[in-house]
């Protein structure tokens, strides 16, 4: 019996119905930060949470960036300070006709696993971020108070590299500063196991443009003699990666650590489904580098992906072009002491030093980068949010890799000297950055529940 | 003194304005066969020529086919019985930025080199095939008939692989019947250098689908295990040729002879400048086959083009998505005894060992393809022809090799048992196929005079 949290975890439960219901308003907004025709929508996007922090009884601000708005607030008092961060940007909905339903008119639906809530940034991030603005909902609403201060952070250019960020952060340390900072925007490792992420991989973005002729050309004219950048795109790309899947970008594996053999035991018994994972994606074996487990490949290897690949003709029936340009977009996933600047430079090189007479290559001048983070988990908090997850899902919480990238959890280190507990709901499955993303009511209704207790565990004593 | 042909040459001269004219009208009308949003531009198109040519006294009328109509018109009487062949149709116009006008709203620029006409099809192939209808309405005008007989035949579908065209040609021997087929739809070798195409390329069309994952997963979830269908279609792409440039697909050099020593002579001296054929496409070298002229690669070599290549996410910003899918469109330019058919074959075999596992290939259902076609030149029209436009351009005629594929030389040969010439005024600069196409007014009205001295020529004795 704990008096100060089960009448709130009671409130959570009576209280669902509405709290999906505002869910559900504020994934109508389409807020696609990357694509500027949505500049609006992520500005109504913004204003819908600080109104709803309001009707908490927070003080909450629209703060201007020269990119989207970020929104701050702040409420409660007394110790722990937490600073809670979320993003209320989604990604871009394309292909659009993979979607069962319009993405920003949310649906619930019952699957066999359970009633999920489908739709863009139901999981990514949205209804992740709610579940801990519900939670403080609840215990409002019960106490008339928090038992601890909360600074809210959210910011709408997480799917668009962040441009805004960090000046605003080395702007505005002092608002921003707090005990611990708290972000919700994870995968739990497996259906039903609570997980604390422990380490994240960083990302580096690049793009280029590689030229040929100096124009479009027909094949039948120039198909022989002219240099055709889509067959010399294809084979730079071809050339990122050896037999064995291992990147060939010299100095690449500069900073990449091998995990301690127990940590590897550890995650070896953390309930992750490879044969799960890999059926989910349509796949029956991994792709990765040789020699390494699913797991490592996804939490503890460095990746160079193609994102995006174009040129010539795409249209219905046939072109008998050899197109001037061709185009590639990269992402590489960085762990251990990767350093995004090198990286980067080490790709252009690589690409340069291969390019053909007469063709040129033009870079993105976006340079956003974000090294690996690994967190501090002997603070006490790492602790109590476990035990208080484990109490909440009847299975113990694990601390987990994990291969997706947060640089939010690097800059609140590095910017604001604050270390960062990531606790979020989402199962691999929610598809996240593909069509029918969706986030399992389930996971909302024991995420709000979860946060509920892990401000009871992180604020006793 | 030629008292039947100079009166024709006159009249045409003093009706190039009104010639001129006629074709504006006629480029206004936008006929991208191989887009269906097109489909009544094509119809309209096709309804414009076979009024123009009533307007000349020619029986005329438009022949449906599941696809874009034919049209055919008969006019003149007497021997020989020559079938004029060309095309209404144009090549779509993306990407529409690069163009300086409206492609379908074609003007008169003055230029260095002189006068051109611009626009879509300007120069292929409605610039080319109303040279051959404004001399018959110059010959009709001033003779009130031709001194030969002449049957029209007119395509809308040959850059969209004219799917229409041997079902009716099948279906309509008697109608086609003649003594010899000309084709307005080919190159000057250099410009001001007249010359009749002596052997074109072949060609086959091909298209796939490479899937990977069973739909688009997140780079951070997934990068590593994830199989990457972009990755695959570039290493697909690269092993196509080798580091000479020689298609590696297994037996696609069967039925490629190399160019007899005589011949290889006559192309060096006929006049085409390798290094303006370069710099006009922005190329410093030749990047075909190692071992082979440039003349060689274009005219007398076998090529894998990839004309299209598309997958993941082509937005503005970034997606860090691994995408389900990867797309490539390709043609492959044919020469000597190459069959079309064991030449697609061999691709997709190439291909298909290639996969990795939990990769699947699909392939496009459209398996049009043409082989090489040799002309006859050894027949008396050619000589008669060569003398006539040595006579027009005061330069010395030549027959000279063509890398671009004209299917229908091939189908009047195996279908009607006829032989065809091919005469063309198209510069290589015309950009036929890219933004900004142009015809030069020189070559339009040279052209017209071309085909009344040709006409005059074959139609003696």
């Amino acid at each position: 019996m704990n008096t100060r949290l089960d009448p709130v975890l009671s409130r959570i439960d009576g209280d669902l119905d509405a709290a999906l219901a505002r869910l559900m308003e504020f994934l109508r907004i389409p807020s696609i930060s990357t694509d500027p025709a949505y500049r609006e929508d992520c500005t109504r996007a913004a204003e819908w949470l600080c109104a709803d922090l309001r009707s908490l009884g927070a003080e909450a601000e629209l703060c201007p960036t020269p990119g989207h708005p970020m929104v701050m607030g702040r409420i409660g008092s007394g110790a722990p300070h937490l600073l809670f961060y979320g993003h209320y940007d989604v990604q871009p909905v394309d292909p659009l006709d993979l979607w069962d339903h319009d993405p920003f008119a949310p649906v619930l639906e019952d699957r066999p696993a359970g009633t999920v809530i489908r739709g863009r940034g139901a999981s990514d991030d949205k209804g992740q971020l709610m579940t801990f603005v519900e939670a403080c909902r609840a215990w409002i609403a019960e106490h008339g108070t928090l038992p601890c201060t909360i600074t809210f952070f959210f910011e709408g250019e997480e799917e668009s590299g962040s441009p805004s960020l960090i000046p605003f952060m080395e702007a505005n340390r002092d608002r921003l500063s707090a005990d611990l900072a708290l972000i919700c925007d994870t995968t739990m490792v497996s259906p039903g196991v609570p997980s604390i992420s422990s380490q994240l991989r960083g990302m580096l973005k690049d793009e280029f443009t590689l030229s040929g002729p100096s124009m479009d050309l027909h094949s039948g004219h120039y198909g022989g003699p002219a240099l055709n950048p889509l067959r010399e795109i294809a084979k730079l790309i071809a050339s990122f990666h050896d037999e064995t899947g291992r990147v060939t970008v010299e100095g690449f594996y500069e900073g990449v650590h091998e995990v301690p053999a127990d940590q590897l035991a550890q995650w070896q018994s953390c309930g992750f489904d490879e044969a799960d994972y890999l059926a989910h994606a349509g796949m029956t074996v991994s792709h990765g580098e040789q020699g390494y487990s699913t797991l490592e490949q996804q939490w503890a290897r460095p990746t160079l992906e193609i994102n995006g690949l174009w040129g010539g003709y795409q249209g219905p029936g046939t072109k008998t072009v050899i197109p001037a340009e061709a185009h590639c977009k990269i992402t590489c996933r960085l762990v251990g002491d990767q350093d995004p600047d090198k990286i980067r430079a080490a790709l252009r090189a690589h690409v340069e030093a291969r390019l053909p007479v007469d063709a040129k290559v033009t870079w993105d001048l976006h340079l956003d980068g974000s090294p690996a983070a690994v967190m501090n988990t002997a603070r006490p908090e790492f602790e109590a949010a476990r035990q208080a997850l484990s109490d909440e899902w009847n299975r113990e919480a694990v601390f987990a890799g994990m291969g997706g990238s947060i640089p939010i959890a690097g800059y609140f280190t590095t910017i604001l000297g604050l270390d960062s507990m990531l606790v979020g709901y989402a199962d691999d499955d929610d598809r996240i950055h593909s069509p029918n993303e969706k986030y399992g009511l389930t996971n909302y209704h024991k995420g709000i529940r979860s946060w509920a207790r892990i401000l009871d565990a992180v604020s006793k004593g």
